[in-house]
């Protein structure tokens, strides 16, 4: 018996059965607080600051782009991406891609490419974890359409079934691109999700993070007009400083966040307030939530 | 028993029991189709051509968003919404309002608003039907979180469950917002949904319509920072030139779509292709697919 969200949960199947839903905790009693409210009812040992040695930033004229890196899913493309950014490899990037309702890519922004020298072009993929890895993993007990099980591990969307877990392409996270070889990707080029989560992807690409700040620059560009979203002309490309590591710039020029706990009361409490959603204008809780419709609380380190 | 994508359909409870899954359909053999060739194989009687009667176009400065109606599901919003533009409500309006990963949100862009004179400023909620109702619906076997059933109606996202059938939140589909009174809506602000299907939604709002072309133009207008993602300023709006109806136009200026019915074969087939997914890139087929990732074609009519 685990316990999960302060409920025993029951194993899923490949969908819930009724027993399963019944894991749902209760809706709570009247209107159900908002995110703000959780937020300040929360205690300090509920927040987990950013480790700057596994945070990207990318700095766009409008604003930076923070990236949180998950080396625990994905070791060697985590490990890459830092020495591809030690030498320079981002140095005056760009985004190259954006696909309505899928992703955004960026890369470096000049042709031909530069050759990583240090870090590597290619990496075998890391798509899945056995299902005995040592991640965390907080179930939500209610039914997604793709997975057995989902739920978060240390902040991020994750799925798993009988033998493996892997972290699944909810908005916002962040993965390697790849050719068709399986093993072509090593983080040279990386894509957010700015769309509906195309959870088709999960199993079949190297998730390495997730955005944690800055979505609203990386979704906003406009849509490229070639094939599968590519820009037609590195004119069209939005540039980007370079694509740093938070521990290797002075502490001055970090931007020092802190994310709820997704093992947390306070995070459980947050779901479940989504999950029964109940206030001035959402009258008719669903009683259900979708993993990719949660969103980890974020803001300035304490 | 009804027949479903040529299946007999198992009647799914708030979660698929595992006899309901059994009801999706075996992966084809070998690859599966692209969306191009499974178009390309198509019928012409497999195409819907659109109303122009309950076709909606704003003119952007860089191009044409066209909105499917449904006045199937919101007769009475339909209605106001033909009547507002009709009586030029919406001439020079603008984009209002865009919350990353929610909504873009579209209404008149001069303070103080111009109130209604034939149309009508709020109506009765229309927010589901009676399950009885005379509306079509092709049930998606695969598991849903938020409903007990999902499917398509007439090319729309659709969801059910024992008493009542409504359009589903998913990206693109247009909807009236309305103040915290359920009956404050009526047309005159219109909202589509640009990130992750905000399926919380659902039963909550009169859906009007999909967007069938220029997502990638509603999608991509800079957040704004204000709360909720308004605009501070009038001066932020993005202006549309007018939201017509297409018959009303002549058919020199209009853009004749045609949309593959949601009923056909084809369809099935493509739905089937994207569950299964297997190509050079997709090796590791889901076997489940989730309503809102599917999008159903549409091209210049024939």
């Amino acid at each position: 018996m685990r316990f999960v969200f302060g409920l025993a949960a029951v194993a899923l199947a490949a969908c819930q059965s009724p027993a399963g839903v019944s894991a749902i905790p209760a809706a709570p009693p009247g209107n159900t607080p908002s995110i703000p409210e959780v937020v300040a009812a929360s205690k300090p040992e509920e927040w987990r600051k950013l480790d700057p040695a596994n945070t990207l930033y990318m700095d766009f004229p409008n604003g930076r782009v923070i990236i949180e890196l998950a080396p625990q899913f994905a070791p060697n493309h985590v490990a890459n991406i830092k020495a591809l950014s030690r030498e320079g490899f981002f140095v005056n990037g760009g985004v190259t891609r954006v696909q309505d309702n899928f992703v955004t890519q960026w890369a470096q922004a000049a042709e031909p490419l530069r050759a990583p020298k240090v870090g590597v072009e290619k990496l075998n993929a890391e798509f899945t974890l056995p299902r005995s890895a040592p991640v965390s993993f907080n179930v939500l007990p209610d039914p997604d359409t793709f997975a057995d099980e989902v739920g978060f591990s240390d902040g991020f969307y994750a799925a798993r079934d009988k033998d493996r877990v892997w972290l699944a392409h909810c908005y916002g996270m962040v993965g390697a691109g790849r050719d068709s070889d399986e093993n072509s990707g090593g983080g040279t080029e990386l894509y957010t999700i700015i769309g509906q989560s195309p959870r088709a992807l999960d199993r079949q690409l190297t998730v390495v993070g997730k955005v944690v700040q800055g979505m609203e620059i990386l979704a906003a560009f406009p849509r490229g007009t070639g094939d599968a979203g590519f820009y037609k002309t590195p004119a069209e490309y939005h540039r980007y400083a370079d694509m740093k590591i938070a521990a290797d710039l002075p502490e001055s020029q970090r931007t020092n966040l802190e994310e709820m706990r997704t093992d947390s009361a306070s995070f459980q409490t947050l779901v479940n307030a989504r999950r029964w959603r109940k206030d001035g204008f959402y009258t008719k809780p669903v009683g259900r939530i979708g993993l990719c419709n949660i969103t980890v609380p974020v803001r300035a380190a304490k």
